[in-house]
Protein backbone atom coordinates (compact mmCIF):
# COMPACT_ATOMS: atom_id res chain seq x y z
CA UNK A 1 0.00 0.00 0.00
CA UNK A 2 1.01 3.42 -0.78
CA UNK A 3 0.06 5.93 1.39
CA UNK A 4 0.27 9.86 1.10
CA UNK A 5 0.03 12.16 4.10
CA UNK A 6 -0.70 15.46 4.07
CA UNK A 7 1.83 17.80 6.86
CA UNK A 8 -0.30 20.50 6.68
CA UNK A 9 1.08 23.99 7.08
CA UNK A 10 3.91 24.89 9.01
CA UNK A 11 5.22 22.27 11.43
CA UNK A 12 5.52 18.65 11.94
CA UNK A 13 2.74 18.98 14.38
CA UNK A 14 0.65 19.71 11.63
CA UNK A 15 0.45 16.17 10.54
CA UNK A 16 -3.29 14.68 12.10
CA UNK A 17 -3.53 12.28 14.63
CA UNK A 18 -4.04 9.78 11.42
CA UNK A 19 -1.19 10.63 9.58
CA UNK A 20 0.61 10.57 12.82
CA UNK A 21 -0.25 6.86 12.93
CA UNK A 22 0.17 5.93 9.29
CA UNK A 23 3.72 6.89 10.06
CA UNK A 24 4.00 4.58 12.91
CA UNK A 25 2.63 1.76 11.33
CA UNK A 26 4.88 2.02 8.41
CA UNK A 27 7.22 -0.08 7.13
CA UNK A 28 9.47 2.72 5.26
CA UNK A 29 9.12 6.96 5.21
CA UNK A 30 9.44 9.33 2.63
CA UNK A 31 9.47 12.62 3.14
CA UNK A 32 9.30 15.09 -0.32
CA UNK A 33 10.23 19.08 -0.21
CA UNK A 34 10.40 19.43 -3.48
CA UNK A 35 6.72 20.74 -3.84
CA UNK A 36 6.23 22.40 -1.13
CA UNK A 37 8.23 22.76 2.15
CA UNK A 38 7.39 22.82 6.15
CA UNK A 39 9.52 24.70 8.62
CA UNK A 40 10.91 21.44 10.77
CA UNK A 41 13.87 19.47 9.70
CA UNK A 42 13.91 15.77 8.63
CA UNK A 43 16.24 15.24 11.55
CA UNK A 44 13.45 16.95 13.90
CA UNK A 45 10.93 15.11 11.62
CA UNK A 46 12.78 11.90 13.09
CA UNK A 47 13.03 12.55 16.73
CA UNK A 48 9.28 13.47 16.12
CA UNK A 49 8.41 10.50 14.45
CA UNK A 50 10.72 8.10 16.05
CA UNK A 51 11.64 7.03 12.78
CA UNK A 52 14.17 7.05 10.44
CA UNK A 53 12.96 9.40 6.81
CA UNK A 54 15.00 8.70 3.65
CA UNK A 55 14.04 12.76 1.74
CA UNK A 56 12.73 11.78 -2.17
CA UNK A 57 13.76 13.78 -5.17
CA UNK A 58 12.56 15.41 -8.29
CA UNK A 59 13.89 12.51 -10.04
CA UNK A 60 12.23 9.93 -7.61
CA UNK A 61 8.71 11.59 -8.18
CA UNK A 62 9.09 11.93 -11.59
CA UNK A 63 11.21 9.13 -14.00
CA UNK A 64 11.96 6.81 -10.81
CA UNK A 65 8.44 6.94 -9.62
CA UNK A 66 7.87 3.44 -10.56
CA UNK A 67 10.60 1.94 -7.55
CA UNK A 68 8.18 3.62 -4.91
CA UNK A 69 5.13 1.85 -6.48
CA UNK A 70 6.96 -1.33 -7.13
CA UNK A 71 8.18 -1.36 -3.24
CA UNK A 72 4.78 -1.06 -2.17
CA UNK A 73 3.46 -3.83 -3.69
CA UNK A 74 4.84 -5.90 -0.65
CA UNK A 75 5.15 -2.97 2.16
CA UNK A 76 3.33 -0.20 3.52
CA UNK A 77 5.03 2.82 2.29
CA UNK A 78 4.37 6.01 3.07
CA UNK A 79 5.25 9.33 1.53
CA UNK A 80 5.00 12.89 3.53
CA UNK A 81 3.67 15.62 1.65
CA UNK A 82 3.82 19.55 2.44
CA UNK A 83 0.60 20.75 2.94
CA UNK A 84 -2.85 18.42 1.46
CA UNK A 85 -1.23 15.69 -0.48
CA UNK A 86 -2.85 16.25 -4.02
CA UNK A 87 -2.41 19.77 -4.64
CA UNK A 88 0.98 18.87 -6.64
CA UNK A 89 0.08 17.25 -9.83
CA UNK A 90 3.16 15.16 -9.56
CA UNK A 91 1.37 12.93 -6.54
CA UNK A 92 -1.29 12.16 -8.44
CA UNK A 93 0.82 10.92 -11.03
CA UNK A 94 2.38 8.26 -8.95
CA UNK A 95 -1.07 7.59 -7.37
CA UNK A 96 -2.41 6.48 -10.98
CA UNK A 97 0.59 4.76 -11.28
CA UNK A 98 0.51 2.66 -8.36
CA UNK A 99 -3.31 2.07 -9.12
CA UNK A 100 -3.07 1.11 -12.66
CA UNK A 101 -0.38 -1.21 -11.76
CA UNK A 102 -2.90 -2.97 -8.96
CA UNK A 103 -1.12 -1.00 -6.16
CA UNK A 104 -3.73 -0.15 -3.36
CA UNK A 105 -3.38 3.55 -2.28
CA UNK A 106 -4.54 5.52 0.48
CA UNK A 107 -4.77 10.06 0.98
CA UNK A 108 -4.96 11.21 4.34
CA UNK A 109 -5.41 14.69 3.98
CA UNK A 110 -3.70 17.49 5.35
CA UNK A 111 -4.29 21.49 5.81
CA UNK A 112 -3.52 23.48 2.66
CA UNK A 113 -3.17 26.85 1.54
CA UNK A 114 -5.74 26.70 -0.78
CA UNK A 115 -8.18 27.00 2.16
CA UNK A 116 -6.29 28.33 4.83
CA UNK A 117 -5.85 31.44 2.72
CA UNK A 118 -9.56 32.35 3.96
CA UNK A 119 -8.52 31.84 8.04
CA UNK A 120 -5.36 34.17 7.05
CA UNK A 121 -7.08 37.01 5.11
CA UNK A 122 -10.76 36.53 5.73
CA UNK A 123 -11.45 36.25 2.05
CA UNK A 124 -14.50 34.43 1.37
CA UNK A 125 -13.59 30.75 -0.11
CA UNK A 126 -16.19 30.59 -3.00
CA UNK A 127 -15.14 34.14 -4.01
CA UNK A 128 -11.88 32.24 -5.33
CA UNK A 129 -10.64 31.95 -9.28
CA UNK A 130 -8.51 29.45 -10.77
CA UNK A 131 -4.96 29.57 -9.39
CA UNK A 132 -1.41 30.00 -11.05
CA UNK A 133 2.22 29.74 -10.12
CA UNK A 134 3.88 32.34 -10.78
CA UNK A 135 7.94 30.81 -11.73
CA UNK A 136 11.63 32.39 -11.97
CA UNK A 137 10.90 31.54 -15.67
CA UNK A 138 8.91 34.27 -17.35
CA UNK A 139 5.38 33.22 -18.32
CA UNK A 140 2.29 34.60 -19.42
CA UNK A 141 0.42 32.62 -17.68
CA UNK A 142 -0.23 33.67 -14.20
CA UNK A 143 -1.47 37.55 -15.89
CA UNK A 144 -3.95 36.01 -18.20
CA UNK A 145 -5.45 33.99 -15.14
CA UNK A 146 -5.39 36.82 -12.75
CA UNK A 147 -6.93 38.51 -15.82
CA UNK A 148 -9.63 35.57 -16.69
CA UNK A 149 -10.62 36.00 -13.08
CA UNK A 150 -11.32 39.74 -13.16
CA UNK A 151 -14.05 38.62 -15.93
CA UNK A 152 -16.03 37.21 -13.58
CA UNK A 153 -14.81 38.92 -10.38
CA UNK A 154 -12.98 36.04 -8.49
CA UNK A 155 -9.98 36.43 -6.29
CA UNK A 156 -6.69 34.88 -7.66
CA UNK A 157 -4.23 32.58 -5.45
CA UNK A 158 -0.60 32.83 -7.13
CA UNK A 159 1.50 30.38 -5.60
CA UNK A 160 5.61 31.31 -5.81
CA UNK A 161 7.98 28.99 -7.29
CA UNK A 162 10.53 27.33 -5.09
CA UNK A 163 13.34 27.07 -6.90
CA UNK A 164 16.12 27.36 -7.53
CA UNK A 165 15.10 29.43 -4.07
CA UNK A 166 11.73 29.96 -2.65
CA UNK A 167 10.27 33.67 -4.93
CA UNK A 168 9.39 36.69 -2.29
CA UNK A 169 6.50 38.74 -3.05
CA UNK A 170 8.41 41.35 -4.32
CA UNK A 171 10.12 39.05 -6.97
CA UNK A 172 6.68 37.66 -7.95
CA UNK A 173 4.92 41.19 -8.81
CA UNK A 174 8.35 42.26 -10.20
CA UNK A 175 7.69 39.15 -13.03
CA UNK A 176 3.87 39.88 -12.76
CA UNK A 177 4.76 43.20 -13.85
CA UNK A 178 7.33 42.53 -16.54
CA UNK A 179 4.60 40.89 -18.53
CA UNK A 180 1.49 43.74 -17.79
CA UNK A 181 3.20 46.64 -15.87
CA UNK A 182 -0.48 47.47 -15.46
CA UNK A 183 -1.42 44.98 -13.11
CA UNK A 184 0.54 46.84 -9.76
CA UNK A 185 -2.56 49.16 -9.78
CA UNK A 186 -4.15 46.08 -8.88
CA UNK A 187 -5.18 44.98 -4.91
CA UNK A 188 -3.57 42.21 -3.31
CA UNK A 189 -3.05 40.39 -0.07
CA UNK A 190 0.89 39.22 0.58
CA UNK A 191 1.24 36.12 3.18
CA UNK A 192 4.22 34.92 4.85
CA UNK A 193 5.00 31.99 6.47
CA UNK A 194 1.48 30.82 6.66
CA UNK A 195 0.42 28.73 9.84
CA UNK A 196 3.38 29.97 11.82
CA UNK A 197 2.88 31.89 14.45
CA UNK A 198 4.54 35.09 13.07
CA UNK A 199 2.78 35.14 9.41
CA UNK A 200 2.54 38.13 8.15
CA UNK A 201 -0.37 39.69 6.27
CA UNK A 202 -0.37 42.49 4.20
CA UNK A 203 -3.22 44.22 2.05
CA UNK A 204 -2.48 46.45 -0.36
CA UNK A 205 -2.03 48.00 -4.27
CA UNK A 206 0.65 45.47 -5.95
CA UNK A 207 2.86 48.82 -6.85
CA UNK A 208 2.66 49.21 -2.67
CA UNK A 209 3.59 45.43 -1.76
CA UNK A 210 6.48 45.19 -3.87
CA UNK A 211 8.31 46.64 -1.78
CA UNK A 212 6.61 45.42 2.01
CA UNK A 213 9.12 43.71 4.51
CA UNK A 214 7.45 40.23 4.54
CA UNK A 215 10.80 38.49 5.54
CA UNK A 216 12.10 35.17 5.07
CA UNK A 217 9.82 32.91 2.57
CA UNK A 218 7.36 30.82 1.89
CA UNK A 219 5.94 33.73 0.48
CA UNK A 220 2.59 33.52 -1.11
CA UNK A 221 0.08 35.97 -3.17
CA UNK A 222 -3.81 36.96 -3.84
CA UNK A 223 -4.88 39.48 -6.08
CA UNK A 224 -8.06 40.82 -5.04
CA UNK A 225 -11.08 40.43 -7.28
CA UNK A 226 -13.06 43.69 -8.54
CA UNK A 227 -15.22 43.94 -5.82
CA UNK A 228 -15.46 42.61 -2.06
CA UNK A 229 -18.13 41.46 -0.04
CA UNK A 230 -18.65 44.17 3.39
CA UNK A 231 -17.47 41.30 5.65
CA UNK A 232 -14.01 40.40 3.69
CA UNK A 233 -13.52 44.42 3.53
CA UNK A 234 -13.59 44.72 7.14
CA UNK A 235 -11.66 41.47 7.77
CA UNK A 236 -8.58 43.31 5.16
CA UNK A 237 -8.79 45.87 6.75
CA UNK A 238 -8.36 44.06 10.60
CA UNK A 239 -6.09 41.27 9.92
CA UNK A 240 -3.98 42.42 7.14
CA UNK A 241 -3.68 46.36 7.50
CA UNK A 242 -5.54 47.30 4.05
CA UNK A 243 -5.69 50.83 3.14
CA UNK A 244 -8.94 52.09 4.07
CA UNK A 245 -9.03 52.86 0.05
CA UNK A 246 -10.54 49.28 -0.18
CA UNK A 247 -13.79 49.79 1.00
CA UNK A 248 -14.42 51.78 -2.58
CA UNK A 249 -14.50 48.07 -3.76
CA UNK A 250 -17.54 46.73 -1.56
CA UNK A 251 -20.72 45.75 -3.47
CA UNK B 1 -7.70 33.21 23.69
CA UNK B 2 -10.15 32.51 21.41
CA UNK B 3 -8.78 29.41 18.73
CA UNK B 4 -10.22 28.05 15.99
CA UNK B 5 -9.37 24.44 15.46
CA UNK B 6 -9.99 22.67 11.80
CA UNK B 7 -11.39 18.65 12.93
CA UNK B 8 -10.79 18.17 8.90
CA UNK B 9 -12.66 16.00 7.08
CA UNK B 10 -14.19 12.73 7.83
CA UNK B 11 -13.61 11.44 12.12
CA UNK B 12 -11.90 12.88 14.88
CA UNK B 13 -8.42 11.53 14.06
CA UNK B 14 -8.28 13.75 11.41
CA UNK B 15 -7.74 16.71 13.53
CA UNK B 16 -3.98 17.82 13.58
CA UNK B 17 -1.39 17.25 16.75
CA UNK B 18 -1.25 20.62 17.56
CA UNK B 19 -5.05 20.88 17.14
CA UNK B 20 -5.17 17.77 19.56
CA UNK B 21 -2.61 19.59 21.84
CA UNK B 22 -4.88 22.91 21.89
CA UNK B 23 -7.91 21.07 23.34
CA UNK B 24 -6.03 19.62 26.29
CA UNK B 25 -4.94 22.87 27.31
CA UNK B 26 -8.21 24.66 26.54
CA UNK B 27 -10.11 26.07 29.49
CA UNK B 28 -13.53 25.13 27.51
CA UNK B 29 -14.11 23.32 24.39
CA UNK B 30 -16.86 23.53 22.22
CA UNK B 31 -18.02 21.87 18.57
CA UNK B 32 -20.15 23.69 15.45
CA UNK B 33 -21.61 20.99 13.38
CA UNK B 34 -23.57 23.70 12.12
CA UNK B 35 -21.67 24.68 9.20
CA UNK B 36 -20.79 21.21 8.31
CA UNK B 37 -19.89 17.78 10.15
CA UNK B 38 -17.63 14.70 11.00
CA UNK B 39 -18.87 11.26 11.79
CA UNK B 40 -17.14 11.15 15.21
CA UNK B 41 -20.66 12.08 17.55
CA UNK B 42 -19.51 14.35 20.15
CA UNK B 43 -19.68 11.57 23.03
CA UNK B 44 -16.73 9.46 21.58
CA UNK B 45 -14.70 12.99 20.81
CA UNK B 46 -15.50 13.66 24.32
CA UNK B 47 -13.74 10.09 24.88
CA UNK B 48 -11.20 10.44 22.57
CA UNK B 49 -10.16 14.17 24.02
CA UNK B 50 -10.88 13.23 27.53
CA UNK B 51 -12.47 16.67 27.83
CA UNK B 52 -16.06 17.98 28.17
CA UNK B 53 -17.48 19.15 25.14
CA UNK B 54 -20.06 21.78 25.09
CA UNK B 55 -22.19 21.63 21.07
CA UNK B 56 -23.03 25.23 19.91
CA UNK B 57 -26.17 25.86 18.00
CA UNK B 58 -26.57 28.22 15.19
CA UNK B 59 -27.89 31.19 17.56
CA UNK B 60 -24.62 30.86 19.55
CA UNK B 61 -22.59 31.51 16.10
CA UNK B 62 -24.10 34.34 15.19
CA UNK B 63 -26.43 36.31 17.22
CA UNK B 64 -25.09 35.50 20.63
CA UNK B 65 -21.48 34.97 19.35
CA UNK B 66 -20.53 37.75 21.78
CA UNK B 67 -20.75 35.28 24.56
CA UNK B 68 -17.96 33.44 23.61
CA UNK B 69 -16.24 36.43 22.82
CA UNK B 70 -16.38 37.38 26.17
CA UNK B 71 -15.85 34.36 28.02
CA UNK B 72 -12.29 34.05 25.24
CA UNK B 73 -11.38 37.50 27.55
CA UNK B 74 -9.98 35.43 30.62
CA UNK B 75 -10.23 31.88 29.18
CA UNK B 76 -8.55 29.61 26.94
CA UNK B 77 -11.63 28.79 24.99
CA UNK B 78 -11.32 26.27 21.58
CA UNK B 79 -14.04 25.98 19.06
CA UNK B 80 -14.19 23.04 17.05
CA UNK B 81 -14.89 23.27 13.77
CA UNK B 82 -15.53 20.70 10.99
CA UNK B 83 -12.38 21.05 7.83
CA UNK B 84 -10.62 23.81 7.80
CA UNK B 85 -12.14 26.99 10.36
CA UNK B 86 -12.53 29.54 8.02
CA UNK B 87 -14.10 28.08 5.15
CA UNK B 88 -17.72 28.86 5.94
CA UNK B 89 -17.81 32.99 6.63
CA UNK B 90 -19.96 32.53 9.76
CA UNK B 91 -16.39 31.85 11.91
CA UNK B 92 -14.71 34.63 10.49
CA UNK B 93 -17.44 37.04 11.65
CA UNK B 94 -16.56 36.11 15.02
CA UNK B 95 -13.05 36.29 14.82
CA UNK B 96 -13.19 39.71 13.68
CA UNK B 97 -15.90 40.76 16.61
CA UNK B 98 -13.28 38.82 19.09
CA UNK B 99 -10.11 41.16 17.51
CA UNK B 100 -12.23 44.13 17.27
CA UNK B 101 -12.32 43.69 20.95
CA UNK B 102 -9.25 43.13 21.66
CA UNK B 103 -9.43 39.14 22.22
CA UNK B 104 -6.28 37.09 20.49
CA UNK B 105 -7.34 34.76 18.24
CA UNK B 106 -5.68 31.98 16.76
CA UNK B 107 -6.18 29.50 13.76
CA UNK B 108 -5.19 25.84 13.73
CA UNK B 109 -6.18 24.81 10.05
CA UNK B 110 -7.36 21.45 9.06
CA UNK B 111 -7.88 19.20 6.10
CA UNK B 112 -10.68 20.72 3.83
CA UNK B 113 -12.57 19.63 0.87
CA UNK B 114 -11.71 22.20 -1.02
CA UNK B 115 -8.57 21.01 -1.71
CA UNK B 116 -9.18 17.16 -0.80
CA UNK B 117 -11.33 17.19 -4.18
CA UNK B 118 -8.06 17.26 -6.19
CA UNK B 119 -6.93 13.70 -4.28
CA UNK B 120 -10.23 12.28 -4.59
CA UNK B 121 -10.83 12.97 -7.98
CA UNK B 122 -7.14 13.81 -9.44
CA UNK B 123 -8.59 16.90 -10.99
CA UNK B 124 -6.06 20.32 -10.99
CA UNK B 125 -6.63 22.68 -8.18
CA UNK B 126 -5.30 25.62 -10.46
CA UNK B 127 -8.17 25.12 -12.59
CA UNK B 128 -11.12 25.40 -10.01
CA UNK B 129 -12.91 28.51 -10.43
CA UNK B 130 -15.51 30.01 -7.94
CA UNK B 131 -17.61 27.59 -5.78
CA UNK B 132 -21.42 28.20 -4.93
CA UNK B 133 -23.73 26.15 -2.55
CA UNK B 134 -26.81 24.21 -3.60
CA UNK B 135 -29.42 25.34 -1.04
CA UNK B 136 -32.95 23.78 -0.59
CA UNK B 137 -34.42 26.77 -1.24
CA UNK B 138 -33.82 27.71 -5.10
CA UNK B 139 -31.61 29.87 -6.68
CA UNK B 140 -30.11 30.76 -9.69
CA UNK B 141 -26.69 31.36 -8.06
CA UNK B 142 -25.02 27.89 -8.69
CA UNK B 143 -26.13 27.73 -11.89
CA UNK B 144 -24.53 31.59 -12.36
CA UNK B 145 -21.10 30.63 -10.82
CA UNK B 146 -20.87 26.98 -12.80
CA UNK B 147 -21.81 29.37 -15.99
CA UNK B 148 -19.22 32.12 -15.53
CA UNK B 149 -16.86 29.35 -14.91
CA UNK B 150 -17.34 27.96 -17.79
CA UNK B 151 -16.62 30.68 -19.65
CA UNK B 152 -12.82 30.66 -18.44
CA UNK B 153 -12.63 26.64 -18.59
CA UNK B 154 -12.46 26.27 -14.60
CA UNK B 155 -14.58 23.04 -12.88
CA UNK B 156 -17.00 24.49 -10.49
CA UNK B 157 -17.07 22.70 -6.36
CA UNK B 158 -20.15 23.08 -5.02
CA UNK B 159 -21.41 22.67 -1.41
CA UNK B 160 -24.64 20.75 -1.04
CA UNK B 161 -26.67 22.42 1.78
CA UNK B 162 -27.44 20.92 5.37
CA UNK B 163 -30.42 22.16 6.64
CA UNK B 164 -33.30 20.85 7.22
CA UNK B 165 -31.09 18.07 6.28
CA UNK B 166 -28.16 16.95 4.30
CA UNK B 167 -29.22 17.14 0.54
CA UNK B 168 -27.74 14.59 -1.38
CA UNK B 169 -25.83 14.71 -5.39
CA UNK B 170 -29.18 13.52 -7.15
CA UNK B 171 -31.38 16.60 -5.08
CA UNK B 172 -28.81 19.13 -5.92
CA UNK B 173 -28.74 18.18 -9.84
CA UNK B 174 -32.58 18.41 -9.97
CA UNK B 175 -31.90 21.63 -7.60
CA UNK B 176 -29.74 22.93 -10.58
CA UNK B 177 -31.98 21.72 -13.75
CA UNK B 178 -35.26 23.38 -12.48
CA UNK B 179 -33.51 27.03 -13.05
CA UNK B 180 -31.50 26.10 -16.18
CA UNK B 181 -32.59 22.41 -17.76
CA UNK B 182 -29.69 22.09 -19.98
CA UNK B 183 -27.16 21.88 -16.96
CA UNK B 184 -27.36 18.25 -16.82
CA UNK B 185 -25.49 17.50 -20.39
CA UNK B 186 -22.51 18.69 -18.44
CA UNK B 187 -19.59 16.18 -17.17
CA UNK B 188 -19.62 15.90 -13.03
CA UNK B 189 -17.90 14.33 -10.47
CA UNK B 190 -19.89 13.38 -7.47
CA UNK B 191 -18.17 12.58 -4.41
CA UNK B 192 -19.87 11.14 -0.74
CA UNK B 193 -18.08 10.85 2.40
CA UNK B 194 -14.79 12.21 1.57
CA UNK B 195 -11.91 11.14 3.70
CA UNK B 196 -13.80 7.99 4.73
CA UNK B 197 -12.50 4.56 3.87
CA UNK B 198 -15.31 4.17 1.48
CA UNK B 199 -15.74 7.34 -0.19
CA UNK B 200 -17.66 7.03 -3.51
CA UNK B 201 -16.31 9.36 -6.20
CA UNK B 202 -18.42 8.61 -10.02
CA UNK B 203 -17.68 10.88 -12.55
CA UNK B 204 -20.95 11.16 -15.67
CA UNK B 205 -22.82 13.29 -16.90
CA UNK B 206 -25.09 15.09 -14.40
CA UNK B 207 -28.18 13.62 -16.00
CA UNK B 208 -26.56 10.14 -15.10
CA UNK B 209 -25.28 11.02 -12.08
CA UNK B 210 -28.90 12.55 -10.87
CA UNK B 211 -29.79 8.29 -10.89
CA UNK B 212 -26.52 7.06 -9.61
CA UNK B 213 -26.38 5.52 -5.58
CA UNK B 214 -24.10 7.53 -4.11
CA UNK B 215 -25.11 5.67 -0.86
CA UNK B 216 -25.26 8.20 2.65
CA UNK B 217 -24.22 11.88 2.95
CA UNK B 218 -22.08 14.04 3.20
CA UNK B 219 -22.36 14.88 -0.40
CA UNK B 220 -20.59 17.24 -2.69
CA UNK B 221 -20.74 17.85 -6.64
CA UNK B 222 -18.08 19.02 -9.06
CA UNK B 223 -18.91 20.22 -12.39
CA UNK B 224 -16.47 20.14 -14.79
CA UNK B 225 -14.49 22.85 -16.80
CA UNK B 226 -14.94 22.64 -20.66
CA UNK B 227 -11.62 21.00 -21.05
CA UNK B 228 -9.71 18.35 -19.26
CA UNK B 229 -5.69 17.63 -18.95
CA UNK B 230 -4.74 14.49 -20.25
CA UNK B 231 -3.85 13.71 -16.69
CA UNK B 232 -7.30 14.76 -15.29
CA UNK B 233 -8.75 12.31 -17.75
CA UNK B 234 -7.16 9.86 -16.67
CA UNK B 235 -7.53 9.95 -13.06
CA UNK B 236 -10.90 10.42 -13.61
CA UNK B 237 -11.27 7.31 -15.82
CA UNK B 238 -9.30 5.27 -13.17
CA UNK B 239 -10.48 7.09 -9.77
CA UNK B 240 -14.56 7.48 -10.80
CA UNK B 241 -15.23 5.01 -13.32
CA UNK B 242 -15.68 7.82 -16.00
CA UNK B 243 -17.25 6.96 -19.06
CA UNK B 244 -14.46 7.04 -22.30
CA UNK B 245 -16.16 10.36 -23.53
CA UNK B 246 -15.35 12.42 -21.40
CA UNK B 247 -11.42 11.78 -23.36
CA UNK B 248 -13.07 14.07 -25.73
CA UNK B 249 -12.44 17.00 -24.19
CA UNK B 250 -8.90 16.84 -23.35
CA UNK B 251 -7.03 19.94 -24.59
Amino acid sequence: MLTFVGLGLWDVEDISVKGLKAVQDADEVYVEFYTSRISTSVRDMERFFGRKIKTLERGDLEERSSKLVEAAKEKNIVILVPGDPMVATTHSAIRLEAEKRGVKTRIIYGASIVSAVCGLTGLHNYKFGKSATVSWHTSRTPVDVVRANMEIDAHTLLFLDLHPEPMRIGDAIEKLSDIDASITDLFGVGIARAGSSDAVVKCDRLEKLRHYDFGEPLHILVVLARTLHFMECECLIEFASAPSEIEEMVR
